[in-house]
């Protein structure tokens, strides 16, 4: 599958997400994106990033994104069913879109992307999706509201 | 969640997982095991092992019990949704125990668990469970048979 | 020094820097950003990151910039002189914006900024700043154009 | 740029450098050496040695060397313009040859220079110099004077 | 050296070992297993792992098992000599198998053996053997005793 | 136990080792030193390096000395038993002092000790010392001279 950069970036910011009732404040939506060079003692012996690795990438990356969004230290809770469609190899780029869709009252939403890109033809596939599910918590490592909430009068 | 050492065994030996009718060779089953010391760059900020990082121990452990099946170079096709239960901590030790649970034309099937340890206390927690579904691939990097197929007359 | 996120992204979208006469096209200017976790292995015994640490970080997300502004293999030729303002501690995110500033021949040259940010507070102090420049190579490891020059008719 | 071994050495303990007014203690220079092999995922996929990976060889370095000279925490505070004249290749050797030129009253600087040296033809070639400026911090990460200073009467 | 599986495993439990008079507990003996792939960073340039890293394996699987015979922190007090017979290569399987041979007073002695295995043909050569000696330590990092000791009446 | 440098680097020049009858040109023999920090990711969960690492950092240095002494790629052929005296602490610096006592036909002997030193004191104290004998091997992989041998006439 080969996409160009331009409907990537598009796809990130479809009204199909925007109108999610939970998401507090869309004017401030959480993308985080790294690119990450693949290298050798990543991948198995035939040159083939680890599916185990790219899912590593992706969670740094959501949990990176849920710390900025809630501002509270995070643990990944779950990670849905992912499917590698294309293996990505020595040499090539890798970049990783983690985004907020949704706050809950202790857990934070990140749908992650992860891209293969060519360095030098530029043509990128995209290689997984995968959805995270982070929970915020606190200094005894038991959930925590992502909001701090009002105390009762 | 707590249980003992036997338990655990006994799970993976247990006689419902036996009668999966396309397993080959039974008497042969596969069952990798590997136990690890858990280290701080392995852990985010407050000493809890990272998702992903417990995802990429599992997948290399299935890999190597799909390449020990197969005899074939393999790339991971699938991961099932996976949920953490517990955190794990730095200084624990963590068990990853794979076991084939399923040989098809071209891929194999793993469940994967993922135990926390004590050093000390010794007792154990089941951390993750998870399914990784292995594509056996041939030089040009496409699925290829597991078995070798008996040529046309 | 403390500054907030919307004066570290102005800055690099300062009109100062847009009349830069060499820049191709300034309309798909390279911006790279990466945001990382600071690990114990990646400190001194006092918990400080080191600075060749820093750099190190520089160097891959401005290498990264280089190759997507050319297409091209790239080595860094030359790094400016660096002041290290402020330590960056463990747990700290530390955020990388590496920016294509020129086009020359055969060299690519890059700002890149690094910034702390407090993963709770939120809060964050621009902790060094770097210009890499970066240098197009062909098979023979030799400098090349960056743009594909017109034959000779 | 090929030169011999004794060049090399010849060079650190030149008489240009041993009338330097602020080196207290001469006859105890301080001169740390480092010889590693080049990795592969030290290198960018073209087998070349990252400029950033240099220099963070060249920091370590530089850090034991300016701790000996001080007995105090240390932490970079600033690393001058380098130039990387020759790409160090996978499989190579590279020495990291640090020493200690001026100790100020909080600050110790430090000139690194960094060679590659082929394993089996055993020809060096300097690949780049640095000079690193080292500040001596006390407990409260601050700068703190080196030499313990006498106090008022 | 090529051996079949079946004979290593054999050997790990030939009843030559089973009359260790010291063996307290030989129902519970521990054995240790870990298989890992060899990547190029842990190679040296011609391909072959570094004996040090095949020792530095040997180790950590050695300590994991007389961390579970002894529930204690353990340290390793001493290697004996080892020989190794055939390099290992990248790409290679290689299975560490440690068994505790002898629990002392403070110490606990265990047997390693390092195995390589080609991931897609099958056969194993035995590499290298070593005996470890761990030693149980309090929080003081002193030697302590294995087994709580009565109290003197 | 703790002495002081001097009589360290005394010891690895004391007289009762030059007149190895075997030991080739005398006047430029090789002595390797590294001195490295240790991070929290080399030590067990106590903040102990572990023993298996220590002899790889020795394997490393010894590696070095002997592709040196030899200009031939090496392999480590055997490693001598080896004691450690006193553990060694996340946080210490850790130099590895290695010393060609032997060149035989094909084979490399090097010595080599560890020592620990304490960043702030300043005090060392002999870690283990080991000997490590490394064969050159050529393109084969199989041992070959050291030394060039005459044609026969």
């Amino acid at each position: 599958m080969q996409v160009d950069v331009r409907t990537a970036s598009r796809r990130l910011s479809s009204p199909a997400r925007s109108n999610d009732a939970e998401m507090d404040h869309p004017e401030t939506q959480i993308v985080e994106r790294r690119t990450e060079l693949v290298f050798p003692h990543e991948t198995n012996q035939y040159g083939t990033l680890f599916g185990g690795r790219a899912l590593a990438m992706m969670d740094v990356v959501a949990s990176i994104a849920a710390m900025r969004a809630s501002r509270k230290p995070v643990v990944t809770a779950s990670i849905d069913r992912t499917d590698f469609k294309a293996p990505i190899r020595v040499g090539e780029l890798v970049e990783t879109i983690a985004r907020v869709v949704r706050i809950g009252r202790t857990s934070i939403t990140v749908d992650v992307e992860l891209w293969a890109e060519h360095p030098v033809e530029g043509n990128r596939r995209l290689s997984t999706v995968g959805r995270f599910v982070m929970v915020a918590v606190g200094p005894d490592g038991r959930p925590t509201p992502v909001r701090d909430e009002p105390s009762p009068p």
